[in-house]
């Protein structure tokens, strides 16, 4: 296998493509796509996002210290690839895109309706990083989409929303399963 | 769409399942797998990735301050899997799965020659977060397979290497592509 060396860059994929709402029904609200997120801490559940300094979301964060996670589907791919090239200052994008602001629980940011899953968020830090500030923040309450959720076991299936994933510059879909958490340890039932 | 208000946790999916190598080749090597790994900033290249206290990785990227980040694909879901469950305590993961350790060009720590991208990085900062500890890191030198790199005009296809991501204690393979960044604004070709 032979290698070619690269200068320094940011290589890590793929990578989720997440909505982040953010703002307040009195100042209006706004949505910015995020690839640059993932998880810090299991205990306390702590993420991150990390925006530019240009971008109109990270005033409405830096001011409200509030921002909502909703994770994208196939059917949000559009709605995705949008709200991450337009801005806030020209577009009201909820309406531009036919998303739906719900309430949230904890934070006045609102929900995105046609999300499987919203992550309410409480910013704890704010560190720049040079092009990019990173959020780092506290997720403070969870909503899942109930049509995900098996009435009779309880169990949360995200895969059946069609989850997206953002690799080098394009949107995929998920293929197939290849194996749950541990499986290659797992004893073969008789 | 009906919510289900959940208790705060972490969500955030599809995220990376990456193959995190470290060591000397004096002290030995070690694989560790980590999914709370993602890019913190573009310019400079910063990237992030969060360690339990207690893992065997945790002590051997603390004492050398670099390490490298090894992508997954299909191919590599066993070793991804068992390096996440066993312990570099009991095992020379290296020779367990098979896996062979390059030289890279910045780091002390290997490359694994079978990942189709391995991102070498130095340490800047560890900063405590509860169950997980965040290492931030600069990224000083990348290495791509040559094979997914077309001769004729040097794009790198991430995507032919078979990629894989995580999904809420799942594995999965990437589906199809569904476009590229920017495609909801391009204008169609007349």
């Amino acid at each position: 296998m032979p290698k070619v060396l690269w200068k320094p860059g940011t290589m890590i994929y793929p990578v989720p493509a997440v909505l982040v709402s953010c703002g307040t029904k009195q100042d209006g609200f706004n949505i910015i796509t995020i690839a640059w997120t993932g998880t810090l801490c299991t205990d306390p559940p702590l993420c991150y996002i990390s925006v530019r300094p240009e971008r109109c979301s990270h005033a409405i964060i830096s001011r409200h210290k509030e921002f909502v996670i909703n994770l994208t589907t196939e059917r949000l791919a559009r709605a995705t690839d949008w709200c991450g090239v337009k801005s806030g200052r020209e577009f009201d994008k909820f309406n531009e895109m036919k998303l739906t602001p719900l309430k949230a629980s904890k934070v006045k940011a609102p929900l995105i309706a046609e999300s499987p899953l919203n992550i309410e968020c409480r910013v704890t830090d704010i560190r720049p990083m040079g092009s990019h500030d990173m959020f780092i923040a506290e997720v403070v309450a969870v909503h899942a989409d109930e049509l995900l959720i098996n009435p009779a076991t309880g169990a949360f299936k995200l895969s059946h929303s069609r989850p997206m994933c953002f690799l080098h510059g394009h949107y995929f879909g998920l293929g197939h399963m290849i194996g749950k958490f541990g499986f290659s340890v797992r004893k073969k039932k008789k």
